[in-house]
């Protein structure tokens, strides 16, 4: 039982798109992340992934049959992906997010791409 | 799927000993509290609690047989209470902690008390 600095942890995290396992609690993974640039468009089945803005912002980007948007996400703010919707995060600048979701589930969701991490490092 | 700004959210708690809803996630809830002075002793049966200080700073005391020992919780600083390990947060000063755990957990886990909630307000 050990407790951590969640800001300060972002040191260790050595580039952008590499999720750190900060912690686990009830079969989640608590997880860091810089994130910088666009991501890939991609959906967890079954699965909320719950995104919070530790330092920074960013824009998640939406899409469900022919409609897209966005939400501007800002330093603070909180928002729950629910399961089988897609996403695709995209930070102007680097940015710090921390997610929770079921443990083992892969970061590119249902896509396989040079994104792609498994094995994720622990904090 | 609506973004909250968690440190804005404060506002909304009237008071200590109060969590409210901020998301579910996987059959997890998230909720804030502000805390100020000392909780009861509790566990929670077979469910992990995450603590997470968005303002200010606790201390959290565990005990376990004959041991007891105090974790200093500061502005950043996350731990995971295990399921079933007696806790109590004790803060000096007003603190706003963020939390993680089953959905429909009993905040004062194995007791009823003067600090039970039941019937959460959502933010």
């Amino acid at each position: 039982m050990k407790k951590l600095n969640i800001p300060a942890a972002f040191d260790r995290i050595p580039e952008p798109w590499s999720p750190h396992i900060a912690a686990r609690v009830n079969n989640q993974e608590v997880r860091l992340a810089k994130i910088h640039g666009s991501f890939d468009w991609h959906h967890h089945d079954g699965v909320d992934e719950l995104f919070f803005v530790v330092k920074g912002r960013y824009v998640m980007r939406f899409r469900a049959k022919d409609e897209q948007w966005d939400v501007a996400m800002e330093e603070g703010d909180m928002i729950v992906v629910p399961a089988n919707v897609e996403h695709m995060p995209v930070a102007e600048d680097e940015c710090w997010i921390l997610m929770v979701e079921d443990a083992g589930t892969l970061n590119t969701g249902d896509k396989v791409t040079d994104k792609t991490k498994t094995e994720l490092p622990v904090l």
